[in-house]
């Protein structure tokens, strides 16, 4: 069990937090951390996640341990450890020590956590011991996928009116983030020219982060093949020809993300194709930083991204006809057929565990139209709210070589026009962006992401 | 979804797998491959791991993919990609191609996997939505930590029998993932001098992992604490006079496993106690693996060792008396409490999922000794069989503090001369050693471990 050391801003923070929450809500919660995932075998486990939910009021990724908040009020609950535990992980801090670390009230064995709990409120942990354990002491089916309901609910819209916007002590988090994951592009950009594979321009990036004492805050993606929007192989040889499109980040050890993309041509220089689409992904990226403001629509934003590269594609003639009226088809999504970006904060897509009810607005829903359905955020925005950033343009077979989209869309797309591009298969630029009180705040903007300095930090 | 390139040795030597396994059982077997396990949220899962049962007949880590064997034919079963899979997924081979690539007889849609199946034995996935899938379609429990019974024990002693001993292409793989380790182990040594932190050079070892398109098998220890058996933190700074202890191996993409453990200085050079003390490790580690030969018990190896220790610690005056004797009262223990090692394969713990079934004879059971208890390996050696020989010598406070064991052994350590090597916290040396007909390889070989070609891979 890692015990990162605690700051007596955090504590303050964390007695903050649940002083909000008591405002909130008037039935006791109780949030469970969660225990080890198995891989292969129950003895070799994936490395330990606390629950995001866990460790916003905690603090700390204990494992197999649960907190009681009522009235502002925190109770830790954790086993006393086995008798095995020292020579197996070391000596351990007591409960007493660990509660004190967090600002507890109360420190109790876990077992004493059996009855009287049923009139708690929680939210499902992701792994079955967990989940199993929150069933049978709620006495209702705690699942993490199922709907939410009653208090369990309210929790939940509670949970989403804290952490959509972000404290002090979160922030001091996410910078570090931010830092490390800035420093693991621009090692992975320095490492190119000396790598072979995909797999070793990872090696270095992830490399920044292990050093750092950090893990990633998703599975990366690093590839040449970016058209694959979720892309987990790494196996491909990279050609001077390529674009590398990686989208990593770091997770400091308290659980809180970055998340980044910046795509770099492996020979150091972009051609001019790849330029052009480059600068029209990066004209979109800025416009939609240039926006964000206090009370402006997220998907305004989305709508102001598709718009961006419409127009840079009408330019470029790819596509033909008034960047409005192409957006209104759907014809921007042919070549960006993503949202515009999400939450971020203790998970990368924050609060996604509890479906759309973080990223999505009370009473709107995800739309059916195919360029705004894959939409994951849709609220106006407020200070304190931390949002990516990440236009991006693909050419993805599934879509550009189906029959019926090349018939709907056959007159909007010069195709002729379009295969002069074909050195360009996928671009994405993210960043993190902090809504401000007076517009927006970009946490990465150490990392560069115009055409020159991405191809002087590869050629370091 | 990771495709490997499939070689003809490999799906000759799965056809054989599977009459093997034809010629134990005569009932019909469906394996399950397993899917993703979600870290924080569903949609942010751990890097996918397939089953090893289901590896070792398939070949091939397909994600929520089924295989039923019977007689020695082969059926795949699997999901039709998603609409929208090609889309995030890329274009996946198709399932016909797959079976084609693992010399499947039939491939059907996984939803044809849904009736007059009860009669088939199986083995528990470690993913609670595939075990309760496998539960749902054989109309009982499927656990992974249930004891097991009827046609699943039949199996899984079949599982044993073959996986026990590793055929030709399960070398190969193993052999890969030794050499890859082999250099991390290397480069880890070469970055100790100019690293701060554990981190950093954790950072170094996992890279050429990840490098060679590669995962850790098990969740690295890299540590200048090595007295912590399972120590899975990395924050401590590198000290001149602290030994750095490293147990860290790669998997191969189809998931077989190696397990190394060096312990370095890192300065560089080991002090005059630390040496000592190594050397008297490294003796045991040689004795042992001198040893190993079929028809050996590896319970001897595991007492050869401990007499090794004893007798070394002896020499130097921290044990009193005969190293026979010493043995007889677990005085070796104090500072050597786990066992010689393991068996090694498509897991590093090779078939713990079962238990002990894999590890122990039939009729054997785990001693009650101190020393003993820990030893995860009771059989006689087979040449075929892939073992870890692994002694150390660690300085536990909570074993040497211990106010009952000081008084019980108070008259066999002398505890003025141990505190002369105070320096000595932790001591590892593991190599991955192949039991042949001759005798025995060590697939590790090429990773130096007497103490001056430590102190020059560190100082390189």
């Amino acid at each position: 069990m890692l015990i990162p050391q605690t700051s007596s801003s955090l504590v303050e923070s964390l007695r903050h937090r649940r002083e909000k929450l008591a405002n909130l809500i008037n039935f006791p919660v109780i949030l469970w951390s969660g225990g080890n995932s198995p891989r292969n075998f129950p003895a070799n486990s994936f490395p330990f996640r606390a629950s995001s939910h866990f460790l916003y009021f905690a603090g700390l990724p204990l494992s197999k341990a649960a907190i009681r908040l009522q009235a502002g009020k925190l109770e830790l609950f954790m086993e006393d450890p086995s008798p095995s535990s020292a020579l197996w992980h070391g000596e351990m801090p007591t409960r007493e020590e660990i509660a004190e670390k967090i600002g507890a009230d109360v420190a109790r064995p876990l077992t004493e956590l059996e009855s009287g709990v049923e009139d708690a409120a929680t939210i499902a942990v992701q792994d079955a011991a967990t989940w199993t354990q929150q069933s049978q002491l709620l006495n209702r089916w705690i699942l993490p996928q199922s709907p939410l309901q009653g208090i369990d609910l309210e929790l939940a819209e509670a949970m989403v009116f804290l952490r959509l916007t972000h404290d002090e002590a979160a922030l001091v988090e996410l910078r570090k983030a931010a830092a490390v994951t800035v420093k693991a592009h621009k090692v992975g950009m320095a490492a190119t020219p000396q790598a072979k594979l995909e797999a070793e321009v990872r090696a270095a990036m992830e490399g920044v982060i292990i050093a750092n004492n950090m893990t990633t805050s998703y599975n990366s993606i690093v590839t040449v093949h970016g058209e694959v929007l979720h892309n987990e192989h790494y196996h491909h040889n990279l050609q001077p020809g390529d674009l590398l499109l990686a989208d990593v980040g770091a997770e400091t050890q308290i659980g809180w993300a970055s998340d980044v993309t910046r795509t770099w041509p492996v020979s150091g220089k972009f051609s001019s194709t790849q330029r052009d689409i480059y600068n029209v992904v990066l004209a979109a990226h800025d416009a939609c930083i240039a926006k964000i403001h206090p009370g402006v629509e997220y998907a305004d934003i989305h709508l102001l991204a598709a718009t961006a590269i419409a127009e840079g594609l009408v330019d470029l003639g790819i596509l033909k006809g008034n960047p409005q009226d192409l957006v209104d088809i759907d014809a921007h999504a042919l070549f960006f057929p993503h949202g515009i970006g999400h939450l971020l904060g203790l998970d990368v897509h924050d609060m996604e565990d509890l479906g759309d009810l973080a990223g999505y607005e009370a009473g709107r829903t995800r739309s059916d139209r195919f360029g705004f359905s894959y939409l994951r955020l849709n609220r106006p925005l407020r200070p304190g709210m931390l949002v990516t950033i990440e236009p991006g343009f693909y050419q993805v077979p599934a879509i550009l070589n189906d029959a019926n989209v090349r018939s709907k869309y056959q007159n909007v797309v010069n195709w002729q026009r379009l295969s002069d591009f074909a050195d360009v298969r996928g671009i994405r630029i993210e960043d993190d962006v902090l809504v401000t009180t007076e517009g927006s705040e970009v946490l990465t903007a150490a990392l560069p992401n115009d055409a020159d300095s991405i191809e002087n930090l590869v050629n370091i």
